[in-house]
């Protein structure tokens, strides 16, 4: 019930680049890796033997099934997505140092943990502003199994007496939608 | 029947990392991104509001649907996979400069043209090397929608007696398997 409540009110609160500071950490909830969820994010994206059935996979070097390193990235994001919330969205605008040191295996619980490492407004849309941040995923014995680097644009909380006339011009997204 | 033919010759050789030297360029089929696995995907692993719903889309800085740069990194690895289809797999060591230039939306056709940056056989591996390479995925107008460089482990051809003793000590997988 107590974990029902948490759930929710992460759920509830948007968050805005005026909400961070450098320093600041954030812990997903858990998520499970299936075996069939595995083997399906596999068919469909990464096709290689230890990917995609136990028994082919137990005459891999890895001896066993592991996930696709791009499903991991993916579970990754959906923890980031849940966990940060927010308002209008992050959109990814680049990934740096993405590393998998060990490979996620079916039964594995992940989370990951987000550290703040800088924030910015960003130079060209004065409603935005960019953060860059590391995620650090974690399987439930603490192994790590990736970290990345990730540079995400997110909405200010608009204080339209604080824009200048020239920034207002600038930010209206009928004219300058950003090409991600 | 042309296309089949090479299609089938393509899926049938598989290859090593002697088949490959830096500078050489591999381009793959082509792939249909659809509104359906486009909100399939960001359903399960990046549930925000540009890529879940077109009437949500419409809504926001992109005026429409676009696919999660994580879809988009996921079909790359499809077509890279197919196109290289490397024997026993290649393991991803880390990806650096992961970039998403323009966004991808539904009925966008993507390929992907993979150059190889580097070549060099595995320290502690003899049986493997390290391929470095460079993935640009690009739309059906030529549009650029993705880059990356990445760090690949494939097989070497077996030529046992090229293999020191201790060479072949320290390849056997069953002891030394690699944490990814």
């Amino acid at each position: 019930m107590a974990h029902q409540c948490a759930l929710v009110s992460a759920v509830m609160k948007q968050r805005y680049f005026d909400d961070l500071k450098v320093g600041d950490r954030f812990k997903s909830e858990p998520l499970r890796v299936t075996e069939k969820k595995l083997i399906e994010f596999a068919d469909k994206f990464d096709p290689q033997m230890f990917h995609l059935s136990r028994k082919g996979a137990e005459r891999t070097i890895f001896k066993g099934l592991i996930a696709s390193g791009w499903h991991t990235a993916a579970m990754t994001m959906r923890l980031f997505v849940q966990t940060l919330n927010f308002a209008k969205g992050a959109i990814g605008l680049g990934v740096d140092k993405l590393r998998w040191p060990n490979a996620v295996r079916p039964g594995d619980v992940l989370t990951v943990e987000t550290r703040i490492l800088g924030v910015r407004p960003s130079r060209s849309r004065p409603r935005y502003a960019i953060v860059r941040l590391r995620n650090v995923t974690t399987n439930q014995r603490g192994e790590v199994m990736q970290t990345m680097l990730a540079s995400a644009m997110v909405r200010r909380r608009l204080r339209r007496r604080a824009l200048k006339p020239a920034d207002n011009r600038t930010t209206d997204p009928k004219t300058t939608g950003p090409k991600q």
